[in-house]
């Protein structure tokens, strides 16, 4: 095992938040980490809405059922993504801005930091309230958002293997 | 800087590689990390196809234009997913996925392994010929192909942030 796998394993869904601040530097390295996420054919459609406003994060709150911990955490990133480019399509916009995420997530666990991923492109309604309160272009998919701080809850690690899940050359 | 940073900032797409193999404990520790993203709702639908025989990887590469690093890598895991369990769907099964493959991706960085993600999932006709050479059910989607091997290739790590895309508070 090494730091870099700790992290991986490490990383769980943090809902309850202390009110420390995160602070620039560790933004920056989060943001960092986002843009060093592969992108199919390098189109580099993502966008990111980095939120500490308190008010906008209760109005987010107010408004995600499953984003209660909004009220508490001190700050989220929306991950948004072009799915065109002119004439060009941006063939695979979902998954670039989920393994974006899934960097932010990582980076975030190995700051100390506990965050949670938000699926904001499951449902139709939910999509289009935070577009809204973000103001996102119609153009522009919401793909999630990660609510992040200092956690104050403490969860074990990953580490399981699912055999049944695994295939040796073939199904 | 971290460890974990390091891996996620040097993580780049490596297509050249040499012929050593993957231990045991390496697949392992890469399975770990891929079981250890999160899934929306935890529905965990998410299968992964292990393969090792060169002849498997070689018909792989034949059919796959992008892939032809297949040829040399000695190891990759086609990351698939179920869309549907009985009368529940799979909300974010794409999502899901890729945030494992991009666990596997980092954690392959941080063995000293290389790797690179082929999308699978942009054209049907890819898929369909993925499908046929691992025999993964018709049901079943594939997202995703991460090609791994000891590199024979150097890149400098990521660390830039396009200030672009970044937006405070509101888009």
């Amino acid at each position: 095992m090494n730091e870099t796998l700790n992290s991986i394993l490490g990383r769980r869904s943090i809902r309850k938040f202390t009110d420390k601040a995160v602070s620039e530097d560790c933004k920056k390295l989060l943001l960092k980490a986002a843009f060093a996420a592969p992108s199919a054919k390098n189109q580099r459609g993502t966008d990111f809405v980095v939120v500490e406003d308190r008010k906008i994060l209760d109005t987010l709150a107010d408004n995600l059922q499953y984003g209660k911990m909004l009220y508490q955490a001190p700050l989220c990133i929306a991950v948004c993504s072009e799915t065109k480019r002119g004439a060009e399509e941006l063939v695979l916009w979902e998954e670039d801005a989920s393994a974006a995420i899934e960097n932010i997530l990582v980076a975030a666990k190995s700051l100390g930091l506990g965050s949670v991923w938000l699926g904001i492109l499951a449902r139709e309604d939910r999509e289009n309230k935070v577009r809204e309160i973000l103001e996102v272009p119609s153009e522009i998919r919401i793909v999630g958002i990660a609510a992040i701080g200092y956690p104050d809850e403490e969860k074990e690690p990953h580490g399981e293997i699912n055999e049944a899940r695994v295939h040796f050359n073939k199904w």
